[in-house]
């Protein structure tokens, strides 16, 4: 049985439960990630786009002080005045910030310290949790947990980065057993949908970020998608079909990127005496023909769909056709490494649509017809990055399960792969 | 009077004229353009982005020479084997070619031999004009002439940029008079539009390419669009307003853009003792209050609609609004640098639409539904480009007016702005 | 007082003493120096031309493996063989190796991990060095102490420049006091040398590199050397004189890169409220006006030099005035930040040769007449290194006191300044 | 025989001639090598460190007009105000200048306007020439014909680097027929020199730079030279022993550089079908065995001194053994491209140490003792320049040969290679 990252017990209540229980579970969560890094380890920066994971315990308690303790009491001193600069990431409107690529030369605070950190404003969230909130600050503490969960799964993908730079290969969690497939993995299938007009998009009353609305008609041309994600089998066929070595395959942009970063397979793959291997969060194994195919660019997806004489889904197709399924990550508020049999072998449906990859879209990341951000320093979370970016659905299997949802609209820039990022074919009818 | 480029008698005859007279017409506009620059000016690459003048005339005869001659007369002999790795853009079907950053380097073949190149190219399309065609034979022929029309503009905006370069601030053409505004310009107006299911994309036997198609449907929400493009006068607001510094109306990409490059105008505007001046074809020139801006990136065309308040058209907001309206530029078939003055007079309707300044949408460059390349090499045309890439509509001052119509799709990178690109701007109803 | 960084008793042994005990201290203070870094400060690497702390640890345990233990025991089998990859520095002689801008990305091995590997390579040399030598092991054993040494400065210098990337602006060790500086500096004066032929270069059986030597001779023209080097109060006077604006100071080379680093002041320094403070490895202080000024570049040494009216010395000029100094660092085999009070009182001499600042000479780094790279691998050593670097020379405050001799050619490319780098100017008699 | 550039007429008169039959002499030399350009091979600008034919030709009219006629006629009005920006080279002194990089982006003002610039400075020059002339007046027209003849070598070399560029790989001129070798070329031979205390640099009324002065004594000890430089069939020797992949032959620098550039020949070099061509200003043709290797880099030539087992000489042994030969350049006062055939068999003594190849040397390129610059701003000539160069001596094929002398000083940075550069053996006695 592929294990979870947490114990059963970590599973947090349900949204409508109490908003202090949730935020106790998924904070503690996030630090069980890291419990085994070293301080080392949380520190150093593999990329511009990858961030340490000591920086990302502190960015989270961070958000919090800025965006809920600071706006609720105005007379909050700040943990540490000089965290403000250190921590933010991205927001403009509240001043300057560490730059980005230089996050990997904070040695200090410690990781012992960062820890600290969390835990005054962890007492401080606490007190504030035992009194009443407004409609306002509850939906701030909510953005603030979802904002948690975003980089439960960053501080993953990027832990995997690092050690993927080191010429040792080291295993984030060895104990990460494979997944017991009991049975032959079935054949992919197509399943038709319908075309006319269909809504998409998140409404009601539970949490979705900004950019998942508002909910809106679209027109969707009859369509077909496939049963399963596209199989690392399937990949390495596209490679021995000379996929990468193929132009007419390829957007001009993404045939630049392969001559330019030389790339031959997905990202973490490695030829060795003539099979490919993998580096995954628990070290180096032989690549598994039936997973799915994971780590690749946009570039890569649009190119094999060509080859495969199919294309990528559009976000509108994919959410359509995702409504109806429950959104079921891979293991109860973990963070697995590998898909669950039972879900992967059940027939006739679609299958591994949540917490397996993030699938590539066709569709470029823009706003939803009368989208507007949300107010204040934090209507910079999404609307802002609006340009050059590519929509992915699904979750994959390190994001946390109650982080999945139809709605979702994940998005990175064509040549981005160090995330969990796979696809999943489509068609015309 | 604005002055046109080419003398009335350049007018083309129409698409279902003959074959042979539109083709001869076309090519020797694109030598009428080049008829005035020196063999240095035609030499000198001055950007990645901009190609020599001598190339797009070398490059235009190569396009028929290897996909029209060498394709229909199978023992056709190139005029010169070297030009076709010399003069291939970026069709990797058709074998290796000179690249792009070094096209300045070429200062042999010299444009006295570029130019008998195309008439060695011309006196054997004659002759295979003299035959009959095929309709795939008379769709090639087609292609080129279009081709041969986009290479007409960049071969304007290339020497637009090359002359900005230079501190003398050399002018293409002195005798470009401005346009004579009698009266003042009127308000822009607000005009709506009903939403529904609307249809855009080429249908019929017009020519288009093949990223016009196929026509199908798409669902519009009540919108309207500004009856003008932005001007110059009201950029200039935007930029007294501090525009240009406050962060929180740009995208990140934008925002990062902006400080990379130090923007603050639009490109070719520079500010002399209190006033902004602009570079055009016309040489150096205080900026037209009334005359639409131009020279801008998609970054600050989608800053100036936040900062109004509004935002961009999507693309079939725009082909749907154009759809009734008639495709005439600016000048029967010429290059012109400014608006006629009686079309910019007119109340009441959309005015500006066609052939002022390409106008940015908030589309990104994607496949319509169903789309499928062109088959062979000329499959790279258009496909291989989606990526990346955001719409623009409406064409230019220097784009030919046979070359302009309602389904036009147009593209550049988000942060290029060499081409003659503004904005219009739309809301919600 | 200034104190030391390592207590009297840490003091080896003189050279002629018996190799093991000497092996012994000198890799002691090398792990002395790294006692009070966290993990995370050992593996960081805050530039290229830097190294993390834990790397120079495993690298000059390396340095011994390689060298000594596997060359004199054929059978010696690598404490690791990955770390052959790892932590070879340049020897291209012995195999492929770890990018050096790579190096900050190995958090594994953990510091724990190298200082284990450390004590088995110790443990190895002790059985060693309990048997006899021949003398060519000997003289490589002692090269590695030498080597050991030169890591340990490094150790030193590339902290502070990790720490001073830090916006919390850490200090390495707060205890270390200022000098007290009982009387006020004496006047520098003007110490005059008659010319002629002089011999320069290392000779006789201690310890030199191998371009220390061949010892030759010099045709020196009468000249003279400042008693003191350069100070910050100098310093400051050349800043508030526009030295960093006049182009009419510089090199070309060395104008270019103060325009494209935007140099206005030595690393380290910055103004706060309109006085001049500086990082060092005790945190931030104010600038002492007394001391040397240090972390400078050959560029800006030689442009205050101009602006003196004066010149840097030749490397000649620069050992012939040493040759009959003591070579005293500031503190028996230690590592301090400040020279020592008592001599820099001393008058009517050469104050602050040895141990203080490296001072660039107007010497390029070239062979000696005659010189023969050592052989083997390490003949990789110094010889490699001889193209466009310049010759420094005295010792810094962090350099082991029995590392400093008269002929020691330290070399850095004329833009490094995060070595302890000063000056001391000179003149024509 | 091989053929001169320039007709026998054209030798001009010696220095001590009229200077303004000199002036006429040499500028109309510069044209003589231009005549033959397109305005388009004069405007283009192949790499930062080469410049367009046209700016050499504008450049040096500019450095009479702002050092001469400006000087000397206080109320002279320049030709054209804006050409003070766009052909300053690099003195900081006389104002902004147009940057570098960008030198070939100005195809106006044409080649014509810029002859017609320099007939201007002309008259002007020759109206000044008819009166007298202070010494120092004398001097400046004697700098500024000695930078004049500077610039003819450059013109060469950058045309030819522009040339290289074009994969039509145009000759310059095709008449240069290869030099008729009657005879085999006599081996080569040591020929020694006895140490002691020399004098070097210029010294007397001849015109000399001021960077090879003041003469100066210095101490040699007993060395030898080769009587040939290396040859490109020793070359290729040196290429077969797979000298390009042997890391312990190279300075790292050169190793890196080697690396990085992927260098495998001689610049200029190319195999086709097994044997080595190369490119040359009479197009390509193949490598001849006999004439010395050229186009290499200072890292180059140190590695094959390595292989070779011997070293470079310093400029001090090779002005000291070049003494007491004739400064007989290859041709009249012209630019040939190969060595003459008498002067090649002449056996017993050192060949070729004049008009064939700039040699390199050991030597970086410093300040002799007691050097100071010349003042106003014809001080940056020289001076500034000395950081990060080396020495190469002798003159090349392409130096005007009244422009070679033994003390003459040339300097480049050690990877560059568009000059005519190559060694000459060197060795310890």
């Amino acid at each position: 049985m592929p294990s979870a990252l947490l114990p059963a017990s970590a599973i947090p209540p349900p949204h409508e439960a109490h908003l202090l229980a949730r935020y106790r579970h998924i904070r503690a969560a996030t630090e069980t990630l890291a419990a085994d890094l070293s301080d080392a380890d949380a520190t150093v920066q593999s990329m511009e786009d990858a961030s340490p994971a000591k920086w990302h315990l502190a960015h989270t308690a961070w958000f919090f002080e800025e965006f809920v303790l600071a706006a609720r009491l105005p007379g909050y001193a700040p943990y540490d005045e000089r965290f403000r600069y250190l921590f933010n990431s991205y927001y403009e409107a509240v001043g300057a910030r560490h730059p980005r690529p230089r996050r990997g030369l904070l040695t200090r605070p410690t990781l012992d310290e960062v820890l600290a950190y969390r835990e005054a404003v962890d007492d401080a969230m606490t007190a504030l949790l035992a009194t009443a909130q407004t409609d306002a600050e509850a939906a701030l503490i909510e953005l603030g947990l979802h904002h948690e969960q975003q980089h439960q799964e960053l501080l993953l993908t990027d832990i995997l980065h690092l050690f993927a730079q080191n010429p040792l290969r080291p295993a984030y969690a060895h104990e990460l057993a494979a997944a017991v497939v009991a049975d032959p993995r079935p054949a992919p299938e197509w399943i038709a949908f319908e075309g006319g007009v269909a809504s998409i998009g998140h409404a009601g009353d539970d949490f979705a970020f900004d950019c998942e609305g508002p909910r809106h008609s679209v027109l969707l041309v009859p369509y077909q998608l496939c049963s399963h994600p596209v199989s690392n089998q399937q990949w390495c066929e596209f490679i021995d079909d000379g996929g990468y070595q193929s132009a007419g395959l390829w957007l001009s942009d993404g045939w630049r990127w392969v001559g330019e970063q030389d790339v031959q397979a997905p990202l973490y793959w490695e030829e060795r005496d003539g099979a490919w291997w993998q580096m995954s969060l628990r070290g180096m194994h032989p690549v598994d023909p039936d997973s799915p195919v994971t780590h690749i660019s946009f570039y890569e997806a649009e190119a094999f769909a060509r080859w495969a004489g199919r294309r990528l889904p559009t976000e509108a197709e994919w959410e359509h056709a995702a409504q109806k399924l429950p959104a079921t990550g891979n293991f109860a508020e973990s963070h697995a490494l590998r898909p669950l049999p039972d879900r992967q072998n059940t027939s006739g449906v679609l299958r591994q649509m949540f917490g397996d990859v993030w699938e590539w879209t066709g569709s470029a990341y823009l706003p939803y017809p009368g989208f507007r951000p949300q107010a204040g320093a934090v209507g910079e979370y999404n609307g802002k990055f609006m340009s050059g970016q590519m929509v992915l659905r699904g979750g994959s299997c390190v994001t946390p399960e109650s982080h999945i949802r139809a709605s979702y609209r994940n998005f990175f820039y064509p040549h981005q792969r160090w995330q969990f990022t796979g696809l999943r074919l489509a068609d015309d009818l």
